[in-house]
């Protein structure tokens, strides 16, 4: 009988290689100065410390590289989820990297199972950004979670490696302990002790989060980038786990589509019209509604909603297309706002389209939508929708105060962050009011500003800045223009027309899905504001002072003049302040 | 009150285009000497003709331009595809082109719905191929059946379109009239007469049929075009509409892997092992076979099998990868048929395999495949697994009769055609009798021979030829290596490495999925060879004698010294001696 232990392996072995993506820029080294370094970084093993939540490059990878720490501790509430990031680096090659985190085991007994631990190796994509004025040049941004379960790590490069634990809300209060390890073929690796603090006191689940979240949906290119038909069942099952994921952030609005190219074309794929018009030979018109009704049944089972926001009745470039019964062509028209022909044109639509809603039970929720239209075309195609279709909501992004638009009530308004604060901040008063009738108010971002925002080459805090901004300023939410508007390869390069777009500025996760440094912690910031929310309901008054203390720091004017280091601080005593006011407050079980 | 027509439309409209894939090879032209010709070729208006089922090109195009017929006239079997092809050309850009078939009307009122007609537009891929003894140059050839509802037509272009008629089962035998419309934008179009009999003849379903194809599948190449995760939800989406269509091609084999690599990488994506093999310390081993079961339900389920193929015990490169479960790192080993080693490897697995496979009912259809493997290396895995897992049966593509292979009982055998007729066809001798030991005997092409073949410029006619040989030599069917191999991007590009490989060589349908006039014409003879298979049983002997006579011209010696005229004409003669041969028998009723 043969042993089984009767042939040679190769050695070393060359992989079989079949990862996807099997592109990425070349990983970043560790600085060039490590021959000075402590030993750590000059034999042959695999070595890794805690680094913080950010964008790590060569300048911050290392922190305090004397003295390197693997131990990360945190507090979280039930349902959080709560993240951290290693890194781990060789002086020499190290293949076949993988990822194994235990479960988090309290004294007790008590367990966070494995199934609640995701580690996820970091990915490079270009960032480049060639606006001439602000001089950043393109480079290999860790920004992408990526699902790959296994890397190569080349000799002095170094890998991000971030952890998220998605707390179960039925996890008992206490301390839990666990660990990651890092190991690379030949049995090389490295233990990072985890020790999480679960507090009594619990997230509500995100579809009942209170944060008005609307980020752009764009159908059309994830179908582009898939190589498939859009809204074909392979789109939509395409579709799913982003817009899942999404919901999980608590999104509030469906984006859609009623005309063609509401922005003309500002992104790597077109938008098309989830509508479609035909107009027959006698003048009358009639509309298909089947992509319309299809497209939000799918968004609604994804938990996406409960608002719906049509773009738009102003559409960047006024071409409207319709189709022409009696010869079967298509047909563009050029339309203005305020015009008879307008008028014409929208009339028959909005009077259908209100009826159509009220069918579906839709219309309580249905928003006409404009982007950065002005005072003129906004009132001028409102008088038309109010004439026509008079239950229809108005949302609309721009860069006044509410009250700018005289004569015109928007229910859904969103200012640009850098106009928030004009006039003395005399927007935000106008806030609260609003609520109280009804409509909904948030900033956004897109972009601009330059910063705190979003981009791939922003410092992590900025993204989490945004939620305490939220919350100190009492905004029903945020609103950001792009979800997942992909350019042309957003696994290689996050930029989209490096000359005027920022990286990442057209999308937060990438294809597969795969989650980023930006998402999770906008989504990180999101949570805060609803810790804050939720304190601003428990909390003791003395509590609630230090805490609103803390949240005074964010101001836009503020940010825009801090160092990186300055923001990131901010956000960190904002972080502890919700941690220290948490600790300080009973609250009542949930639910 | 405003009237609708109260605005005025753009004129000349400009597309709003979001037509998916935007990326097209230049339309081609009509031949330069057009100033000539009829006034058909120099007015404004849009014109067509019928023209034969081929690939179009300016050489072939216009035909008898002097006498254009636009009237298709066909026969068909009950549960028939049928095929037509149409060209519309015009000296002046039309934009917007669309497609119209009406249902086809009996004088009684039978009808075959408008549902059973498809109208396609071929659209031009690219097919490179720079072998340097053949001189082929690059050009753009009309292959593709596409999805798109709506093209324009270049100046002095022309753009084939394809009906198929899917003949219900049904239908009453009669002639059924119809019309198929083509209109451009302005009201320009041309009307093509439509008349079809359905003959008192009816085809059984594909899953029916007793032609044996074997067209290999490759899941990995359509997770990387559409940019999914292996073998996630995603991708079984995007697979599934692909295999159904194979199985509407009557496909018996499901394509699996056993270890990685089976054929290096002679494609452009490599396959991996849907079997993870770990080794312990202890030197025993463990086998994971969940992709493989999952994999095998999910094609069952599109309708493949019931043979399944293992690729493979002797792969190109002698190199086998597992799992060492002490390091937890992949391993490559590199070992030879023949060698106690490679038994050592194989022996565990065999056994484990076997047990497996029983277990799931799936032991007595499952094969270990070879690909042109020598008669040693076939020999010495053979050994093996006859001593480890004797129940597995044996599939191998070579170029020998199997007589050749003494010792060894093939159980699925293909032979390349090129050698078919070695030693005076002997080879056909040996077909009768393994089909009466249960053994299954086919054909095979792949990047050679030169024809007749299915490449992108291979003329229709030969893809349709396959068909016939194999009737003509009562072969059991077909083999051809790539179903669906796709190069980077088969839709701008057939070619794969076109210093080697000949232009869609790798596949015969397009993502989308979309057909090809390959693929349409290839199955094209499959249902010939049905039809033969059903008139060799019922037709009598005089008529059976001159459809045997058609038959005799089918051979691979023949065809390779035909150009492409004759080679057309054997098929368009066979074709009609298989039409009247039916319509002189009487079909017992089908069940």
């Amino acid at each position: 009988m043969l042993t089984a232990t009767a042939f040679a392996a190769l050695n070393p072995a060359p992989p079989l290689d079949l990862r996807f993506p099997n592109y990425e820029p070349q990983t970043p080294l560790l600085p060039g100065n490590l021959s000075d370094s402590p030993n750590t970084f000059i034999d042959n093993a695999l070595h890794g410390r805690i680094v913080p939540l950010d964008h790590l490059d060569p300048a911050n990878v290392l922190g305090d590289a004397s003295a390197p720490a693997r131990a990360w501790q945190a507090a979280a509430w039930r349902n959080e989820r709560v993240h951290a990031q290693f890194v781990v680096w060789s002086s020499v090659e190290i293949t076949q990297l993988r990822l194994a985190a235990s479960p988090l085991r309290a004294p007790n007994g008590a367990e966070i199972p494995a199934s609640a631990l995701n580690a996820r190796f970091v990915r490079y994509v270009w960032a480049s950004f060639a606006r001439p004025r602000l001089h950043i040049p393109g480079r290999a941004v860790a920004d992408i979670l990526d699902t790959a379960t296994e890397l190569d790590l080349p000799a002095s490069g170094f890998r991000p490696i971030w952890l998220t634990v998605n707390v179960p809300e039925n996890t008992p209060p206490g301390v839990y302990r666990g660990a990651l390890t890092v190991t690379g073929q030949g049995r090389r690796s490295v233990q990072f002790p985890l020790s999480l603090e679960v507090l009594p006191a619990t997230l509500p689940a995100p579809n009942r989060w209170a944060f008005f979240l609307d980020l752009w949906q764009h159908p059309w290119a994830a179908a582009r980038y898939h190589n498939v038909t859009p809204f074909s069942p392979e789109h939509y099952a395409l579709l799913e786990p982003l817009y899942r994921e999404l919901a999980n952030a608590g999104q509030k609005v469906i984006t859609t589509t009623i005309t063609d190219r509401p922005w003309n074309q500002q992104t790597f794929d077109a938008y098309g019209s989830m509508v479609k018009r035909t107009r027959h030979a006698n003048g009358s018109w009639s509309f298909d509604y089947t992509l319309f009704d299809t497209y939000v049944a799918f968004a609604q089972r994804c938990g996406l909603g409960p608002q719906i926001h049509c773009y738009t009745m102003v559409p960047w470039g006024n071409r409207f297309q319709y189709n022409d019964s009696a010869t079967g062509d298509s047909v563009v028209a050029e339309l203005k706002a305020g015009t008879p022909e307008y008028e014409a044109y929208w009339a028959p639509f909005l009077a259908d389209f209100q009826k159509h809603l009220a069918e579906k039970g839709l219309l309580e929720q249905t928003h006409i939508a404009l982007d950065e239209r002005s005072p003129e075309e906004l009132r001028a195609s409102v008088a038309v929708l109010k004439k026509h279709a008079p239950c229809l909501k108005i949302a609309m992004a721009g860069n006044k105060s509410p009250s700018a638009y005289a004569g015109v009530t928007i229910d859904n308004y969103s200012n640009v962050i850098s106009h928030v604060e004009d006039n003395n901040a005399a927007f935000f008063s106008e806030i609260a009011p609003r609520r109280a009738a009804g409509a909904v108010t948030t900033f956004y971002v897109c972009t601009t500003p330059t910063r705190p925002n979003t981009f791939t080459n922003s410092p992590g805090a900025e993204s989490v800045w945004l939620g305490f901004y939220a919350a100190a300023h009492h905004f029903d939410g945020l609103l950001r223009w792009a979800y997942a508007h992909w350019p042309r390869e957003p696994l290689w390069d996050s930029s989209f027309r490096p000359d005027t777009w920022p990286p990442g500025d057209t999308f937060l996760v990438y294809p597969g899905p795969r989650s980023s440094v930006r998402w999770e912690l906008l989504r990180d910031g999101i949570e805060e504001f609803e810790k804050i929310r939720l304190l601003r309901q428990a909390a003791a008054a003395p509590v609630l002072t230090e805490l609103e203390a803390a949240l005074a720091a964010f101001t836009y004017n503020k940010a825009i003049k801090q160092t990186d280091n300055e923001l990131a601080e901010t956000v960190a005593r904002a972080r502890a302040a919700v941690e220290s006011a948490t600790r300080a407050t009973n609250f009542c079980p949930s639910e």
